[in-house]
């Protein structure tokens, strides 16, 4: 099965779930800079979830970049990502809006953890389709960044219940890590450039 | 005519259909785990839409890659589906914010039943557009599981009225049905392959 | 320069108006029929407003077909069409809850006139920008629907300020006079694609 | 990597953003003239962001077409846009509801002034990737348009807090000179065809 209209349609949900978050950001009656304040909050949660969207985005490409071959399952792997990426936006609405408590906090948390499942299921989904996908296998490895997030997130999620301020520092660090691109599969598919032109 | 422009505009309206689902999850005020209960239903019901939602973008994907020629006909027969399918957000939220009473669960059937009729219309207006088809023709097949999914959602609708959690039931065991994804095409394409391959 | 892009920008802007449209249809409290009819003029309104976008979709879809070079001046006309189709939510809304009103309705005419009159700029504007165009040129001939459309929706402007259902009689006959697709278009294409066989 | 998703992911976000700024003209209750009138400021404002999204998306569609190469770095610089441009529905709203005050005004011009500079890390990312972008370097030559319209940008910004109507002429002004194509881009793509075609 061809890989266009998967990169489509996955493109188009991303589009739409980054680009509604900022709905969250309801337009304020007054028009002074105090006006805005009540909201900052919820513009630094946007931010956040804007790059942690933008980062599953990123990764998702670079990902099908390296795929020849996409099953029935791997179609459904990624409808199950696509599921948790669409709560983003009631998430981070729920923190921003209670300006990072507790318990919105540990939420946000459980749907990024929920995220990064789904995307290491989609992953060894792709992986094991066929072997035309062997670079992606090549260019995963251990998948390091991929078992370090889920620890953090489990970790930012209790963590969360008592000191909110911390899980949020964890969930910036997370997204820090990831912001480096993946290296990995780019480093793979230079070698196969430089192998197939001879060098 | 091409299919391309077709696959892409379904493949955005179905995208956003998905995606506007989660904005009638309205973010709570307060922060506690007791402000989120009372959103439990709609969660329950937006689960259930998004996975119908899914389904109906997997197989219209299936049936897509086994067609060749797209009539004028089959330009609004699927305008016809996306407007049921649209209209999905609608019965889903008021499915979910009425608990999944008696009214809003027959409704909600109804949409059901329309989008499959849809579906359906679709399917004969691609086969029939011309010989290029007949592969498309071959893989639907005697079409059983669209024929029983229409009794399914006609028994449901009934039912509702009466017992809506069993109304209930039989739309979780039609998307069971739908979720195994559609075999008949796959094996179809898979043995067209095999004998241009000459195996 | 390449129509993809075209296309896809125009793809989506326009699966966007015609999905967010259905916001409008917002979800009533209670759970009984009694509370589904105030949504009806709404939900009327919605239907016609979906089939209009649905015809721009289809005819852009068309035009675009026999187009092969885009100006810079025809990027422009396809914004300026995209515009007055993004105003549609808004006008069809209005009409909606106004139950048909005068003035809501006269509205609702003022923008059909001013896409059709956008769509009609656009038109020009691909017809103009080489020679490679001459099939399109060919095809549209003298765009009589067009210039049709124009007079009956100038016709029920006018009349909606005093008999707001006759206006409405005629958005729904223009509607079917393009329900019919642009056969002219098809008859080029055809013909075009026989020479090309030496038939 | 290709350009392909690149460009389909821009176009669908910046599809959205241009379409969700309808969604601030929220429909009025009455169906008179007059209660569409204090909508005018707004959709005024939405006329303003239409035009400048617009224009931003020409630009993104005419760089790209010069561009072959896109570096993870460009990728990045790319969502920067994109997250400054998602931010224009929210500050329009909020210009349009406090009928251009000055802090709002002022505002609009901060988020304009931001994602005109995110624009321009993204060209230094595209042009500086590889050799292969040497057509987009020349294309672009001193960016006269970029940096002027920075500095009108910082003019307006600082104007906005006496003279916010001063403020929104500039903005106007700055439109208008972008309203004009990149011509540049496009004599540099045509010189190379002729090139390539030896004339």
């Amino acid at each position: 099965m061809g890989k266009g209209r998967f990169e489509a349609f996955s493109d188009g949900v991303i589009a739409i779930i980054i680009t509604i978050m900022v709905l969250e950001l309801k337009v304020p009656h007054g028009g002074n800079i105090e006006d805005l304040l009540p909201l900052l909050p919820v513009f630094l949660s946007y931010i956040l979830s804007f790059v942690y969207v933008g980062i599953y985005w990123n990764n998702h490409h670079h990902m099908l970049h390296a795929t020849h071959t996409i099953s029935a399952a791997s179609l459904w792997a990624n409808l199950h990502l696509l599921f948790w990426l669409s709560l983003i936006p009631f998430t981070t609405g729920w923190m921003g809006e209670n300006h990072f408590a507790q318990i919105p906090t540990a939420l946000y948390g459980v749907n990024l953890f929920m995220a990064a499942l789904a995307y290491w299921i989609l992953q060894m989904s792709l992986m094991k389709t066929s072997k035309d996908n062997h670079l992606l296998r090549k260019a995963i490895g251990n998948d390091f960044k991929g078992k370090l997030s889920l620890v953090l997130y489990a970790t930012a999620i209790i963590v969360a219940c008592y000191l909110p301020m911390v899980a949020q520092a964890i969930y910036v660090a997370v997204a820090l890590i990831w912001l480096i691109p993946d290296r990995r599969i780019e480093h793979v598919l230079i070698e196969k450039a430089g192998e197939q032109t001879g060098h």
